[in-house]
This record gives structure tokens, C-alpha cells and sequence, in this order.
């Protein structure tokens, strides 16, 4: 074997701040334990371990100046890894088995929302606050946000940066890093607490039942991260009230988005949303979605029309959104509306959402490349320069999308076969691989909205998480991994 | 609106000579009729009105010198849709309804096998003798042999030629198109004669019941134009022999892979056919295939290591080639075995066969561009072109590939949402449009193999035909004319 190509040093550095940054995060949750009574010592042995683990890890390595492509690959595929293993301490402390632990805490890190739990209410409500924070804190990075309060990654992050935030570009808002990190979780922080606001406080102006301050958060959380942890067994559908369903389809919505254009839209351009061109196409998606399908449960399940367009509205701009919330079961639906929802799985939200999934943009891109071909056909010799809105589209980025579009394919088909190996049928196991790949939540069948992950085989469990991170972090950066070329001198 | 940019009258020429050559064609079934003693009506019906049609419709126009990109399209698109609709008259006029006949007769000439007929036994054996040659003409190209018979295309039909075989690359075999026209068809008329002997005279070697010559060529014609209509109603399993099973996959087998490579391989190059990349992944995908299904139905179904075997090789063979035969009811078989037969359906045979799908070297260079691209992102600087075996792909090859696969799945997916609508589960809708787009012939669900096409709505008849069209003609002839550009100047 030759040397290998890879610093390790500079990887165990970062990995080990990492640990440290999330043993500081989990004194929340024990701070929530204390709040309602509930056994502190899960998170506090949780801290403790995880702490000393990245004190050890850390131990003897320096920060770097820069980091070279393969680092920044290892950083990010290792350090969410990391970060889903000691996440899911407060599980196992709290009497979870290591595997569903391990299930669940990749789940909300990488917000894809599948749960394991059978019997949602029989957790405590500090673990529960925990499930829903790690899908805020994985929502828009922990590695962004990371780069955005400690200055130790703040000049050379840019590769890192790039590997986490999901999209084939991302918007350089300002020329410091640093900046466009903060900028980016603090509009992700501005949305949160209006939802959490809006959630809390309507019940004072319409004559509702309110909902809990916990609720109002936890809820929130998932909202913006597109996680779709719900405190409540039957999600969104327990508050039964079609004001908490608005408000959500809002911020799914908006979470679904590019969070640098909300930025922009806040700060200056009004009109920065609107113009853009994959926000137009996302938009349009999702409407179209919602009439075909609030036609439908009109028509076939004789729901009446509102009924039928909030159910719709509901559930197109969960799935898209890659949320994974629920207002319905929509495993007894027709078969037709079960179609759009399982293709809405693959697109996902846009770039530089909190959203998974394949994104808008390159859906976009690659149906209009491939029309751009046929033209070509009937015209050989005119040369016509491939534009995305007003964005001309360079060779390398098509490639990329054309890339990551067939790779992601061919995950989802080979991962489907061996889910179906575990005893999975067909929709089954495809859906749980698309869903958690999308990191969306849900599937179909055993899998639907309303049951969970609990009945699949330990090693599907395991895999279906990995496809979580691998989905997360947009496929390329743990496939690298596993190249020869990343590894040898 | 504009003047047209399409030269009508040399579509209408080479249309008109094709339906006059078709009702020649349609003397033989004629002669069959008259063997047998059933009517022969029915076809010189058909070939009169064929051929009537044929000679007003080219009345007036002269032939071209040459043709250009948008005539060539035309000629194939609309020439293709011509044949099969007039083909579907000797079934119209043996008492089948006007719909099934344009489905049974389209295919048939696109060699998808698909069958509309609930009681194949109980249609004349003149009129299951014209189902089987209508597959065996559109195997190797109705265009194709007229180019070979007929001098009139022999030197502007570069294009009709291009656009009729299948995949990215088509060999030129000889400078004089016509040549190898002629080749290729000779070839293939030489396999036919040697599968029709084998299945003929094997039972005076073998101690078994012998094969009726009828059945023998019937067979041989759906064989090696992977087509896959059979006379018998449960298809090769009805000869309930080994041998047979043996024969026909063996000629599949051959059928799925380049017929320019069997000419080199039958003249000179003895080792070109196993030399060649896509033929090495196309056996290696069968072998796999074959392996994982027979270990399956043995773990699972409790067959015997044999049985097991011929079912797996039999079943692969004849998916990957799309030819559609069956010896087993593979609805009944393991989730996993019948996964592996859907991701099938979409590779198909290899460029240059007469099988259709995406084509094994589509799917494979689609796989090794993506990991070629993640190559790139590890050293950005090198630059290494893309090969495929000794073959260095060109970005224009790669570019259609591209663009076939992205139309190939979009047309897969708007076409199974309308085939849902029409009130199949999404098992059968999804797998009956694969399965003609990829000319295939049965799917699974209420399609099976031991199943027919009867039971779709009207409307999701008619839709399939134009699949199945559509799939023949790769995909690119036919939506080329749904562009605004074709048409207008």
C-alpha cells in the first residue's frame, strides 16, 4: 500500500471541535429535562462523553491554513458521521437500542424525519425537544453554523461550505465566508421564531386551543429545517386546525427555498425571490401538484373542495419540501396522487434550501438540456449557449448535475433491490430508500405516513441511515470516499 | 402562421412506396392462408387497399437525391405509424376490433410482443402467422430492408437508416449503404434459417415430441427480432421441453447483440464479437442477472438447481433482449427477482440488435461518465477523455446519450401517471409502459406474462401503441416532431 493522499491531522482537528461544539449543544436539552423534571443525567453523560471524546480526538492536531479538496471531503463526510453517533447518546441514555438510536439521530441530523418510534408520546418531552433541535441544527449546517461562530474556520471553510450547503451553486453572498454564514443562520433564525410567533400566538386571535409554548418550538424546528419531527404521534394532524396547517405549508415553503435569496429579498430587492428562475419552476410545481391532486380526492375519495385542496396543499408542499409532516394518510389515497407524491420525492426543494432531495434546479436543467439537444439535432450547426433564467450554465456545472442525477439513480435502484432483500415489497422498499435518501421522511406502504421504521430488519436500518448521510451531503461527498484515487498518494 | 420547412413530397414518395412494398408482404400470410385452408379474404382485402393507398398517396411526387435531417425524421416517424396502422387490416378483417388490431399490429412490426388476445388459439393460423412475421419484419427494420431490396433508397437513405437502428453508433459495414443494408439483413435471415432448423429437426435426435415447422418459423421470427408474440398461448412454455428453452435462448441471446459484430465475427474476425465492450457488459449484466434470479427462486421457491437455472436464464435473456417470451409466470416469483427483471426492462439489448430499452451501451456510459466526473472533482486538472472500451466517446455521442436517457425516463414517467389514471395500480401502470416503450411485451401486475393487454382502457390502448412506436423509433424521431421548430421555416 503507498502513502495516503489524505491529512489527517487537519480531519481529526476539525472532526474533534465538532464534538466539542455538540457536547456544548446538548446542555439545551438537559436544560429542558430540568425545565419539566425529567432525569437530567441522559444528557449530561452525553455531554460528558462526547466532550471528552472530541478532547481525545483533537488531541495533539493543529488547525490548518487551508484545506485541500480531500480533506474538505473526509471533514464533512466524517464530521456529520460523528456528529450522527455521539448525537444519538441521549437516545441510548434515555433506553433506546444503539441501533434506533443510531436511526433516529442520523434521521434528524440529516432532516429526512423517518422515525423509529413506535409510540412517539411515550418519550420524554426533553428527548423529544432533542430530536427536533438536531433536525434545526443539521437544517441549515452544522457546519455552517460552526464557520459562523467560531473563527477557527472562518477563512479557509470555503470547500467545507460548499460540501454541506446543498444545490450545485451557492450564492456567495458576501466575499468573507464568515459573513455569509451568519447571514444564513440568521435569517434561518428570524424565519423560526416567527413560525414559533405565529404558532404560539394565533390562538389568541382566533377562538382556537392554543398550542404549547413546547410545541410551538419543537414544531418550528422542524419546519425550518425541513426535518418533519413531530412531537405528537399523529403530526401536524393532531392540532386539527387548518390555521397551524397555513402557517406550516408557509414556512415549508419557505424553507424549501434558497434561503440567500430570502436574505436578499429582506435586505434591498424586494423582488429577488419572484425573478428567480428555479423559485418560478419550484412554484409552479408545487402548483400544479396540489390542483391535480386536490382534484382527484374531490374526485375520487368525494372529500369536500376545501378539505380536498388543504389535504393537497398540505402534503404536496411537505413532500417537495422534503419536510415529511402529515395532516393525512396518504397510503389510502389513489393510486394516481400516490404517483405525483412518490416523483415529488425525487425533485426536492431548490438550492440553498434546507430542502433534500435531487433539487429543482437540476431537474430543471437537465429536462431543458435534453430539449436543448433535440433543437441541436434539427439544427447541427447553430450554436446556442445553455441558460438557466438569466444564468448562462457552464459545461462543468451541467456535467455535474448530468453526474449527480445518475449517480443518485443508481443508488436509489441498487439500494431499493437490497431493501428489498431485507423482506421489503416493491413500493416499500423503494419508498424507504427514496424517502430517506431524500432525506423526506415518509414513504409508502409499511413505510407510510402513519406507521414508521420500527418493523424493518436491524441491517435495513442501519443502511437506510447511511443513505440518509449520503443524501445529506449530496451524494458526491461520501461517494468520493470510497474512489481508490481518494485514498493513494 | 409560416411557410413549412418540410418538403412533403418526398415523405409522400417514400410513404407510398413502403405501403405498396407492404402489400406485396402481405401476399405471403395469403399463401399461408391457402395451406391451411382458411380464408384468404382478408388479406387480399388488406393488400389491396394497402396497396391502393400506397399508390395515391405517392401519386404526383418524385423521389429525392438526397434527404435532408427534418424529411428523414418524417419519413421514418410517419412511415412507421403508416405500416402499422395499414398492417392492422388483415387482423381488422378477421373479426378483430379496429383497436386491438392497431395494437396487436404495432406490436408487432416494433417488436414489443405485447399481446391484446385473451385466446391467442382461437385466431387462424394465417393471421398468428402474420403476427409473427410483422415482428420478424420490424426487427432488422422494414426501412432497412427496403434499402437492401429496392435501388430507390440505396444511395439517400444514409439517414432513414441511421434514424431506424438502434443506438448511439451505427457501424458503417460497408461505404455503399445498400451493401450494408444487404449484409445486415443477410445475417439476420441466416440466424432465422438456422433457429427454424434447430427447433424443426432437434426431436429426431432427441427422443422427444417433434416441433410442427410452423411453430418452428413463427418462433424463429419472434426470436430473432426479440419480438416475442408466440402462437402458442403459453408461449415456449407450451413445448414443455429443455431443448427448446435451450435453443431460444441461445438465439435471444444472439438477437440482443450487434449484428455488424456477427458479420465480422462470421466473416474474418472470429474474436470481434468477444472483443467488443458492450457485448463484454451486456453478457456480464445476463450472467449476474442469471446468477442472483436462479439463487433466489432456489432459496425461496424450493426449486431444483436445474429448473432454477433454466427459469433464471430463460427469464433474463428474454427481458434484457425485450423479447417477452415466457416459460414462467414471473408475477409469482420473489419482490427481488421481479425487481431485478423491471431494472431489465430498461437496459435492453446492445446498439446494432434488434432488441430496444436504452441499450447497454447508453446505460453504461451514462455510468462511467458519472464516476468520470467525480474523478474530475478529485483532480481538477487532469484531463481524461472518455473512452468506451477502445472507443474514445465524443462530447456530441455523450450529449445524446444523455438527453435520450433524461426523454426516455420523463416520457416513463408522464406516461405511467396517465396510464394510472386510466385505472391500473401502479405496478401494472409503470410496468406496461416500460414495457412498451421498451418493447419488451409483458409486464407484471394485471400485464403479466401469463397475462394480456385486454383489460386497458381503450384510450391506454392506443397510448401504448404510440409507446411502443415511440420506443422503436428511439425516442428522438418521433418528439423531434412535437417541436415547433421542426415545422416551421
Amino acid at each position: 500500500m503507498g502513502r495516503l493522499a489524505i491529512n489527517f491531522n487537519t480531519v481529526f482537528n476539525v472532526v474533534g471541535s465538532l464534538l466539542r461544539f455538540l457536547a456544548v449543544l446538548m446542555l439545551i436539552p438537559a436544560g429542558v429535562a430540568y425545565y419539566y423534571n425529567e432525569p437530567i443525567f441522559p444528557f449530561l453523560i452525553a455531554t460528558t462523553i462526547t466532550g471528552i471524546s472530541g478532547f481525545l480526538i483533537g488531541m495533539g492536531t493543529h488547525s490548518a491554513d487551508e484545506y485541500k479538496v480531500r480533506e474538505s471531503f473526509a471533514i464533512v463526510a466524517f464530521g456529520w458521521l460523528a456528529v450522527a453517533i455521539f448525537g444519538a447518546l441521549p437516545y441510548v441514555f434515555n433506553g433506546v437500542s444503539p441501533i434506533d438510536a443510531f436511526f433516529e439521530s442520523m434521521s434528524g441530523f440529516t432532516t429526512t424525519g423517518s422515525t423509529i418510534f413506535a409510540d412517539i408520546e411515550a418519550h420524554t418531552m426533553s428527548l423529544l425537544f432533542w430530536r427536533s433541535f438536531t433536525q434545526w441544527l443539521g437544517g441549515m449546517g452544522i457546519i455552517v453554523l460552526f464557520i459562523a461562530i467560531l473563527p477557527k474556520l472562518a477563512v479557509a471553510g470555503r470547500q467545507l461550505f460548499k460540501a454541506e450547503v446543498p444545490g450545485p451553486t451557492s450564492d456567495k453572498l458576501k466575499p468573507r465566508l464568515r459573513e455569509t454564514a451568519k447571514i444564513l443562520w440568521a435569517v434561518y433564525l428570524l424565519l423560526t421564531y416567527m413560525e414559533i410567533m405565529l404558532l404560539y400566538l394565533y390562538g389568541r386571535f382566533f377562538d382556537v386551543p392554543q398550542m404549547t409554548l413546547y410545541d410551538a418550538i419543537t414544531t418550528s424546528f422542524s419546519t425550518l429545517a425541513t426535518g418533519g419531527f413531530s412531537p405528537q404521534a399523529e403530526s401536524i394532524a393532531a392540532y386539527n386546525s387548518p390555521v397551524v396547517e397555513g402557517i406550516v405549508i408557509v414556512f415549508m415553503f419557505l424553507a424549501g427555498a434558497n434561503f440567500a435569496l430570502h436574505y436578499k429579498t429582506i435586505y434591498g430587492d424586494r423582488k429577488a425571490l419572484f425573478k428567480d428562475k428555479e423559485f418560478q419552476v419550484y412554484s409552479g410545481i408545487i402548483l400544479m401538484a396540489v390542483l391535480f391532486i386536490a382534484f382527484e380526492l374531490w374526485l375520487r375519495l368525494g372529500e369536500d373542495l376545501f378539505e380536498s385542496f388543504m389535504h393537497s396543499a398540505f402534503q404536496v408542499v411537505s413532500v417537495i419540501t422534503t419536510t415529511g409532516f402529515g395532516t393525512a394518510d396518504f397510503n389510502v389515497w389513489p393510486e394516481s396522487t400516490r404517483f405525483v407524491l412518490f416523483l415529488l420525492i425525487f425533485i426536492g426543494g431548490c438550492a440553498g434550501s434546507t430542502g433534500g432531495g435531487i433539487k429543482v434546479v437540476r431537474v430543471a436543467m437537465l429536462i431543458k438540456y435534453s430539449f436543448h439537444d433535440m433543437f441541436r439535432m434539427l439544427h447541427p450547426k447553430a450554436v446556442k449557449k445553455l441558460r438557466f433564467g438569466d444564468m448562462p450554465v457552464s459545461d462543468d456545472v451541467m456535467k455535474s448535475i448530468i453526474s449527480f442525477f445518475v449517480l443518485y439513480m443508481l443508488i436509489f435502484l441498487v439500494s431499493s433491490l437490497l431493501m428489498v432483500l431485507t423482506g421489503l415489497d416493491i413500493i416499500s422498499a423503494t419508498s424507504s430508500v427514496a424517502t430517506t435518501l431524500g432525506n423526506v421522511g415518509p414513504g409508502f406502504g409499511l413505510v407510510g405516513p402513519m406507521a414508521n421504521f420500527s418493523i424493518i430488519h436491524p441491517a435495513g436500518k442501519v443502511f437506510l441511515a447511511l443513505l440518509m448521510w449520503v443524501g445529506r451531503l449530496e451524494v458526491f461527498t461520501v461517494l468520493v470516499l470510497l474512489m481508490p484515487e481518494f485514498w493513494k498518494k
